[in-house]
């Protein structure tokens, strides 16, 4: 496609829109290898920047980085019986090192839980060696046969959390936090809200006692799950001999928990907030949050432009702000190319805010600033440029998150829907539909077959109608708890 | 081993006393699966401190972090001829994915060369597009045989940084570039003083024009090869169909290099600096640069040992210092443990500096400071702990770099060793031994053969001998380049 081409708008084919925004924006690329992509510098500086943020999150609640092998013994998968149920079907298989064949095959980590667990049980011997809080940054490969960029690829990067308690109370409560860790950072850092719950029964993490999950709604009203977080038990400890002397003497199974999220979430970041211009980074996210494009006629214009411009790049790059640090600032003073075309390129690449500069400006003292999200532009004195970039980008920061927050409940259904109607909606515009549930597995499955839509979670207190529902959305019969439904990545 | 051993000494059993010092120290652990380690977080730390440092270097030298596909196709490899003949050997074979056989295998990545330039030939179409400077932290496998932790396993993390040029020049710049910014790191950083040079060909990566090393040198005299930076010429822009269109309208293939160091650079670390009571971190790399340990022997003690104990902490915790950010103080109110115990335990693990506390030194408020570098106790007011501890780090780095390079000098070697010396001081204590060498191949691998001394570098100018020796080492020839000997890792 050629670059000036525009974008398919997300009106009209909402797929193609992501697909043409993540290649163009130059977020990432199709690999040679089947569902493998390449992220590329733009798409790698917004995972950086998550990396950063979600590592100081983890190490402030008490974690610590390790790293652990790629390649697992295939014997180690089969020792938590629905573990391997879950995963065995989607491995990569090395069977030939060094030019021979293994006697035991190697597959490529889908998820660690098998060998931290393995460790885990030659390092905790006591109470006293508990908690054991491990974060892990690492690539995964699970073998999908449809594939998306960013939001489901063959190999993906993420962290996954591994920690084991002497206690049921303070895994479930380490499983809370880490859910409650990823909520701030999407909500603060991504500006997507989330709704947060408990996972039922069929999309319980393969291993896990309870999986909790943070939903986002992208702009297709479709669910993104988004991160979740596992309550292990005793599953992995009793697979793996993960045991330890309490207090009082006696040998227990240790408690554990695993938590995870990916480079998916850069997907989740596009479908949220891009437009039919292409990609909106919040500014606490973007690798650049200011572009400086200069503006000039002639070469007595540009000598005197490019002078001021580069004193304002160095101006703003001095400025440090409390949660983000230091500004990032681009001066885009490539030549032979006209300002216009310079506009639409940061504008599709999503850049926050943009700040033209001009003779006439110059001469005025004065420059003009256009935000990125609702392309407002509005002429600055430049005395004070640097209190007003800052102002707008934190501004900015929460318009996305209160428009995404809009968004989604402008797009969520409470209360009473027939199952008729949710068949209607489910067919067309999709929503986030909150309605009862007669807990019946049963049930779940024949909504997912007939509507395509599921049950995304139970969802916390604070997202619960304000009324109960009394009847289950399908079967009429009593309700036993609110369900989140809706159709999903 | 039980952990209240004393470690093999170094005189003893350098090998021995190296993986007791690393498993002890809980650097890493063996893992389930041969040749493969886990990094445990005292290890991690001190990678994510490298990864944190050189980051920053590459970012001020104008690259960007991208990531690029684990799984590369065998018939890849085979495009570039040296290159397959040098990893093919050494390659894990994926050949089942999702429950099938794949149409063609899989290599898990040995180095990135062949994905990443089919990637930048889609990428660059004109000069305008290049230099294009990429950098990958990523996880890389080769099927060794013979494993070390840190030093040589079958997955290692690392960087891979690769680049295209327009020129031969910019390559070779790009190439002096790296290796000049992984010396800078080596000796500023990890107080650990390096020989750069160029490698004979033998020792050439395989698909690289050529190859610059930085050789370091262990505490049983062996070199360790601790960071390469590539010249490729057109190798793989061949090999890959990398072409741009030239300024002046001409299409040419691009010139690229590549550069990595790699989780060896920790074990580096460790047999540069470790003495007989174990680690010894240098304190721009340690996780932890001072450990508090008060002392107590009675309830009324501990409390207000304790509280002072605490204030230090909050104290030190808010220093900044100027490279490496807010000071890294840990504070071990560890109960049921007695002092000795404590000292013995983060001497081991080569924590820089420990500050001892007890309630005779808060009548005198004062503490004493125990330098782990070389064990020297000195006891400071309370008034000016901030300022002491911050500068006692800075002349630890110092001490560290100088000691390490004046260890190096006393065991190198130069000028006038006959070979039958040169055979005695290989089967002996080892040495850097700078000589004459003819420039043949036969010779180079003769002398390998026999002594098991390999040429580790042709030496940068700075490191040759102010006379530049006339004859062969082994053949009498005449020399017409000094050669840097050693037996290596």
């Amino acid at each position: 496609m050629a670059d000036d081409k525009k974008l398919t708008t997300r009106a009209v084919d909402f797929s193609a829109w992501y697909n043409e925004t993540v290649l163009r924006a130059e977020l990432a690329d199709y690999s040679p290898v089947r569902g493998c992509m390449v992220i590329r510098p733009r798409g790698y500086g917004i995972w950086e920047r998550m990396q950063r943020q979600l590592d100081t999150a983890f190490k402030d609640t008490g974690h610590q980085n390790a790293y652990f092998p790629l390649l697992i013994p295939e014997s180690f998968l089969r020792k938590e019986a629905e573990h391997v149920e879950g995963f065995a079907p989607q491995t990569a298989v090395v069977t030939h090192g060094g030019g021979k064949k293994l006697d035991e095959p190697l597959i490529i980590r889908p998820t660690s839980e098998t060998m931290i667990y393995a460790m885990f049980a030659k390092w905790v011997q006591s109470y006293r060696d508990l908690p054991l809080l491990i974060n892990q940054w690492a690539n995964v490969v699970r073998w999908e046969m449809r594939t998306r960029l960013f939001l489901r690829t063959l190999e993906f990067l993420w962290q996954e959390g591994h920690t084991a308690h002497a206690t049921e109370a303070e895994a479930e409560e380490e499983t809370r936090r880490m859910l409650n860790v990823y909520r701030d950072f999407m909500e603060a850092w991504m500006a997507m809200p989330v709704v947060t719950g408990l996972k039922t029964d069929s999309e319980r993490f393969a291993g896990a006692v309870r999986t909790y999950s943070c939903e986002a709604m992208m702009q297709d009203n479709k669910a993104l799950q988004a991160g979740t977080s596992h309550n292990l038990g005793q599953n992995f400890a009793r697979a793996f001999d993960l045991k330890f002397q309490s207090e009082s003497g006696s040998t227990e199974f240790a408690w554990n928990t695993s938590w995870g999220v990916s480079t998916r979430l850069v997907g989740g970041l596009v479908m949220t907030h891009g437009d039919d211009f292409g990609l909106r980074i919040p500014p606490f996210l973007a690798p650049i949050e200011l572009v400086i494009v200069p503006i000039w006629r002639n070469d007595e214009d540009r000598t005197r432009v490019l002078e001021t411009a580069r004193s304002i790049l160095a101006d703003l790059s001095g400025w440090e702000r409390r949660k983000t640090g230091k500004l990032r600032v681009h001066l885009d003073d490539r030549e032979g190319m006209k300002p216009g075309a310079k506009y639409y390129e940061w504008e599709l690449r999503g850049i926050p805010l943009r700040l033209e500069f001009g003779p006439r400006d110059l001469d005025a003292n004065q420059c003009v600033l256009v935000r990125r999200d609702n392309r407002v532009k509005r002429t600055v004195t430049l005395d004070s440029i640097g209190e007003d970039v800052s102002d707008l980008l934190s501004i900015m920061q929460t318009d996305m998150r209160v428009a995404a927050f809009d968004r989604r409940e402008a797009n969520s259904i409470r209360g009473g829907i027939t199952y008729d109607r949710f068949r209607e909606v489910m067919e067309g515009d999709g929503a986030f539909v909150y309605a009862g549930f007669c807990g019946s597995a049963t049930c779940e499955q024949t909504i997912k077959e007939e509507t395509k839509a599921t049950i995304r979670v139970l969802p916390d207190e604070e997202f619960r109608s304000a009324e109960a529902p009394e009847t289950c959305l399908r079967c009429g019969a009593k309700s036993v708890v609110e369900a989140l439904w809706a159709k999903a990545y």
